[in-house]
């Protein structure tokens, strides 16, 4: 050996000083600019090119303040005007919700625009995807997002459902449209799919070039109680949406919109909580959608189990050969590295499907996990098929 | 005296005790209610009858905790689980911005929904107003609030506006409408009058009550910066902001919706900024718009001084005759409780209206200040008398 036992202490002390040094302040290079989604003038939060995250807020008196990202807590650092800086360990790309803890309070970040997300008006970041071009916003003619207000008979409530209709549509008056039902996930809400989901600029995108057909969305918001109920566990929720969407949401838009009011012409989806909401009502409902599909979710999450088809939502997927013949499109999307238990039950349901020669496209999105990233380029794949048919 | 020395002290006693619990915990009358701008199923912030606003938050380790609303700051108390609680003074009617200051650092309310006021997106409660019906959300048709995105050739950047239309707009393709351009104050956006302002259920309420024609209007954002601009002066913004408003956004509007594209199908109005903005973009643009509303805001802001016709916007208004055939409708209305400088400047504008003989309409808002509940009212009353004459 050529290195003496001092040469070695030395060399790992500076290792752990280093270490020590990058995790405090330097995290990494230092190539940080103001995220996308920050709010008008505000320089923070701020991402490098290795997808760290860098906050900084004011709070003189604090004792500690943390951000809390990804599952991890980091802990920020004091100036001597009471300006606390930090940074994260590199995130993946795309789309990530977080929030600052002040001494306890777990707030918004100051610095973001606030999403739906994980049960909260909160914080969010956008780490640059590699390929975000797809869903950038860009010099392509844009269709218009419509706010919905109406009032649910079923829920006794008002609702809302955002509508995107395709560029063209105003001027267009004699053109009828197809209309995909595109739903969030849980503790999501019908703004997700044309906020962080950026659901209109991906099919401008698409139908500027020429990939998708012109299409009508609809977003509406996946939860739904009965004013007499006092049990809005989820199931019931579930049961309750999809006759809100099917005997109030569909007719409504197809009274109110120029849809092609015709099955062939009715796509479903939705994401996680969503997938398994859309594949019910699909299934339940093949004289109403033609089109499906799922993104990071099934209709047996979250359970990993080997799936009976003769007993799986009533038999629903035991005749392959009347599925084949009305299922347009049965489409299922995941990305490489989702967390248990989404691997392993959309796996399952794949399988089952595999058996039952049930036919459908399968997609992966690399290297992202149970995030909008993922969602975005499931809408964008998801679409080029849609309405190919006549 | 009846009163003996002790029996007058045990008075004193309790009354001053009474006052410091009411100061510390009670904040008057116990019939505290969610606001009704809550996050879903958030119990804080709360409202009592007296418009009180109490908070709380959880933070378990914070040495100070504040609500900052009104520009009072209000000390709260911490419990044994550290979760602080603590009430404002009695507030006006409407809606107000507010915030926490946790440990120094100021942030949004995690109880609430976020908008974009004070040039930032943050915290919110509404007081119930004695007039709220006028802007409930009622069982009556339902216009659609629309994301419009466009590109500024001027400012070289992307932009949007939301666009209302009225009920029946989709449907009745052959009829054509005409457009109210409404505008935000100060450190506000396009988001602000669809959403603290209501001006979509204003007038969805307004033309159920058969009190107002059938109007688009369209919302857009007041700031607007030519990129190559480093001196980016408010003076500036509101002149370039006319430019894209007149030679931008009013095209693009007449050519993607059904309009009415005539001067005498026209109306600008505005708030603070806004209106001062506006009144200019009339006066020079006479041949575009015929109706103008300025709330809370002119052009001579923030000045009191007695107005010269002659002078003042180049003598915009130095010919009554010619103004009072061409204005279908000037109209400007102001809250009775707003601070300085706004009644002094709106006062001294309307003397040199009156010494001009220049007809207009003058409204105020009882017990109101520089506020969103003095600007709905506004908007339900001027809208009243537009696209009356044919």
């Amino acid at each position: 050996m050529k290195y003496s036992f001092w040469s070695l202490l030395t060399l790992l002390f500076i290792s752990f000083e280093g270490l020590v040094v990058q995790a405090q302040d330097v995290g990494g290079i230092e190539d940080f600019k103001p995220s996308s989604v920050n709010q008008p003038g505000k320089q923070y939060p701020q991402v490098n090119s290795e997808g760290r995250v860098r906050v900084q807020v004011s709070a003189a008196d604090a004792k500690m303040v943390q951000l809390d990202i990804g599952g991890v807590k980091y802990n920020l650092e004091k100036d001597r005007e009471g300006i606390w800086t930090g940074e994260s360990a590199p995130q993946d790309e795309g789309f990530h919700y977080y929030q600052l803890n002040i001494d306890g309070a777990s707030v918004p970040d100051p610095g973001t625009k606030y999403y739906y997300g994980a049960g909260r008006w909160g914080s969010a970041i956008e780490i640059p995807a590699v390929d975000r071009e797809f869903y950038a916003l860009k010099d392509v003619p844009h269709g218009l997002v419509s706010q919905v207000q109406y009032y649910s008979k079923i829920t006794e409530a008002w609702r809302r459902c955002f509508v995107y209709t395709p560029p063209g549509y105003e001027k267009d008056t004699q053109n009828r449209y197809p209309v995909l039902y595109l739903q969030h996930g849980s503790f999501e809400d019908e703004t997700g799919w044309s906020s962080q989901g950026k659901a209109h600029l991906i099919v401008d995108n698409l139908i500027a070039g020429n990939k998708v057909k012109d299409m009508i969305i609809v977003m509406d918001n996946g939860y739904a109680f009965r004013s007499q109920d006092n049990e809005t566990t989820g199931k019931r929720s579930q049961m309750i949406f999809e006759e809100v969407l099917v005997n109030e949401v569909v007719p409504m838009i197809d009274g109110r919109f120029r849809t092609i009011a015709d099955r062939k012409a009715r796509a479903i989806a939705g994401l996680s909580m969503g997938a398994n909401q859309t594949v019910r009502i699909i299934m339940n409902h093949l004289d109403k959608f033609a089109y499906y599909g799922g993104f990071s979710g099934t209709a047996n999450y979250p359970n990993s189990n080997e799936i009976d088809p003769a007993k799986f939502l009533d038999g629903k997927f035991n005749d392959a050969d009347a599925l084949n013949k009305q299922l347009k499109v049965f489409w299922l999307g995941l990305g490489t590295t989702e967390p248990a238990p989404f691997p392993g039950s959309v796996g399952a349901f794949c399988k089952m499907l595999d058996r039952q020669k049930i036919k459908y496209i399968y997609y992966e999105s690399e290297g992202t996990a149970h995030e909008w990233l993922t969602w975005r380029r499931c809408l964008y794949k998801y679409a080029q098929h849609l309405f190919q048919e006549d």
